[in-house]
């Protein structure tokens, strides 16, 4: 814990609060409330010193030079909608939120949006959409989720698996630095090899290396009305044979998988008519032209059926795949109203997509928990959830085991602790034995090199010093 | 230049030769020639003290623990057709040679390549097309560049405008830090956020940061055959101005810009009938399925007649196509027979594509050189080549004017001064006023936590330390 003394950083609380808009620093606990967990609702979230409402790269500055001078922990924040506890508040620390810096321009020329963090994934993608460009990741949280989120934690969606994941979208960014220097790295530029890759680095940093308060998108022209394809399978085995036999052949634009309990998860909210006893389904688009995705819809159509599809269903009506869409994305919420829940992110390599899955389902047998699990199968990122009654501890106790039991089992099949989600405070447990001493050691050369005070987002990624 | 006592440094030589295979290490004077210089010839190379030829990961590890040990400078090296002097040999360096390491295993479930760096792009592509795979990014030299050459260099191409850059199709890698310790950094997954996004901060670091060994490239299936149109203009603006056209529209696979010096020089070599009083030609393709290739090929020659093309032809015949490929492909070669050449790399915002290129051709009128630009033009990349004549000194000091000027000018309108060659020892006096101080240091820091020694190849992309 930070111990500061008490009247020092009230006057200099008030000196920083001077520096910025009236509003923007709040201290009052019940108001911090609000700003003090993410969606992965850590029960030991701390209470910050104070929560900073930035308006614009300006104030950020003003906030991390004051966190600088009193060697106060930062914890940037978006919109507070990840799920790995990477926002998570700490006690002594400044909650710097970004979700008033949300100004977003089109440029149809660059083919590019340049928006503040705290724009939501959606109003990004509603803005381009006026001009006719389209930005394609897509996390399931997008209506909810910001810009500067999806970039601290590089985050995927249900496209990724044709159009790639965030970083493949970002071009620069204005990234203010651990002593309150702003920097420019890159920019409307589809080509600049000028100096070290730093863009890249600082996307999926979480927070770490700097805080970004502006980012240059990279916007492909819109995309073309999928056609959706629905398939159920007696057993997982089928279905995930069906994965890796779509995905020899192409890409599609989608390729969603759903198990037994997130089917009767979502059938319940629905009543859609799914099929309650289907091991697996997946959905499957194709947004070729034309023509051409039919002839990739019948393809996938025939894997389906030679891999023992029970159902086999396709439409070319936009609105109609939509509504199988819709039934994937609020899988998650879904299962959530089932019991409390462990909300998992593995990927793995395609071809061990079918043991990760099976081990998955002996592990949830054995530990006698409800494991749910959705995926993005085209890459192999699996999203079990791990379900557990709040009230029954002996339930709870298990579902923790059964929680690092997949991740072990992920990564015994040379897998990854998360895909999307991020380290953020939860995976951090596991995060030296999947990385390795060497490789976590190069990692934390890094921060140490961009952020050597460690004030940015301690315990996140990376534990936190002695005495913090 | 580094000073080591030559007793010490032959006999550690020998153990360090002991430890590789018979003939890794070469120190004959003659047979070192070889080594010295790739194709930016720059004049300043150095005498290495030796060149150590590895042939796995391990020798990679015995020669760079042999250089830290002894705090020699290394100068990792794949097929040496590096553009800005990256593997430039520097005194009292070891040269460190990965051209005898080739191997490529193909992986068809998980739509992978495994290379090792001296593995030619072509060979790459080579592997993968056999089975039914695709290794997209394609630099000019495909042919006889190496892929750790390419992803040293975040190597760019042709197809880049649709299909990304190396960086893009890099999952993992292995690579010897600078103490001579091998870390294993992603692998076949395509979503992993564990930790920071390490791969990619190497990918493009020139090996000031480590010695890639091995990479994990993404696969795509195979590519559709594209049609081609071929378009010339009566002035640049109006082949500029159709770029922009085209790319409001859509992206093309590939939009390629020659300017008249360009198309002259190729037309010398291929009398091919190209139009010399042109003064520009582009040549776009789609890849789209057939039938939309069609209507985005009609869309494009709409644009090029808007924008007054004085000629406008397109062929879906592949071998037709291709012909046009290969007379870009040569048109560097074309204008190296012109006289000695000074090979620029800027890139701009596209709307700047049309300001860039008559400023460049008002450098060379005012200059009094031949400047021959071809581009990426569908990524605003462009390569002006300043054509000079050796034996006229004047001439010679006039050409490199008109390369500074040419980078000024691209940095002015917002463009970089490498966009797909790298910095190597070329453009390092441009680096920091292009970054500016505050991300130079930010580079600095990195390259410092990684390489405390300062001897992975020192004086590429960073100054060398005093006495190197």
């Amino acid at each position: 814990m930070t111990t500061v003394d008490a009247t020092t950083t009230a006057q200099t609380l008030e000196e920083l609060a001077a520096q910025l808009p009236d509003g923007a620093v709040i201290t009052d606990p019940v108001k911090m409330e609000a700003y003090r967990w993410d969606r992965a609702n850590d029960p030991d979230a701390g209470m910050p010193l104070a929560v900073v409402r930035a308006t614009c790269t300006e104030d950020v500055q003003a906030a991390v030079r004051f966190a600088a001078a009193t060697n106060t922990p930062v914890v940037p924040r978006g919109a507070g909608s990840g799920l790995s506890g990477g926002s998570t508040a700490q006690n002594g620390a400044i909650v710097l939120s970004v979700e008033r810096m949300r100004e977003i321009r089109i440029d149809p020329l660059t083919l590019t949006a340049v928006a503040q963090p705290g724009a939501i994934n959606a109003e990004v993608k509603d803005a381009a959409a006026e001009q006719g460009l389209w930005y394609p990741p897509d996390p399931a949280s997008f209506e909810f989720c910001s810009i500067g989120g999806n970039i601290a934690t590089n985050a995927g969606g249900l496209c990724c698996v044709k159009y790639g994941v965030t970083t493949d979208y970002v071009l620069g960014m204005k990234v203010v630095l651990s002593d309150g220097r702003l920097v420019t790295l890159g920019g409307p530029r589809l080509k600049d090899v000028a100096g070290l890759s730093l863009t890249k680095l600082f996307v999926g940093s979480e927070g770490t290396l700097g805080i970004i308060t502006e980012v240059t998108l990279r916007l492909i022209h819109i995309k073309r009305n999928p056609s959706t394809l629905v398939a159920t399978f007696r057993t997982l085995d089928d279905a995930t044979r069906a994965v890796l036999g779509i995905t020899q052949q192409m890409r599609p634009s989608m390729l969603e998988f759903m198990d037994r309990p997130t089917i009767n998860a979502v059938e319940d909210e629905t009543r859609m008519g799914l099929d309650r006893e289907a091991a697996a389904m997946l959905i499957v688009q194709s947004d070729e032209p034309a023509g051409y995705a039919q002839h990739e819809i019948e393809t996938i159509a025939e894997v389906c059926e030679a891999n023992n599809a029970t159902e086999c269903y396709h439409t070319d009506d936009p609105d109609e795949g939509q509504a199988f869409i819709a039934a994937r994305r609020i899988a998650i919420p879904a299962v959530e109203k089932k019991g409390t829940i462990l909300l998992e992110d593995c990927g793995v390599p395609l071809p061990e997509l079918g043991r990760l899955v099976s081990g998955i389902e002996e592990i949830s047998r054995r530990r006698e928990v409800l494991v749910a699990v959705m995926a993005h199968a085209g890459d192999g990122n699996t999203h079990p959830l791990v379900v557990f009654d709040p009230t029954d501890d002996a339930q709870r106790e298990r579902a923790h085991v059964a929680y690092g039991e997949i991740i072990d089992l992920a990564v015994s099949l040379g897998g990854t602790i998360t895909g999307e989600h991020g380290v953020g405070r939860l995976k951090r447990p596991w995060l030296g034995d999947y990385l390795g001493p060497d490789v976590l050691e190069l990692n934390h050369r890094i921060k140490n090199a961009l952020d050597p005070q460690g004030i940015l987002n301690p315990g996140t990624v990376f534990e936190a010093r002695e005495g913090r």
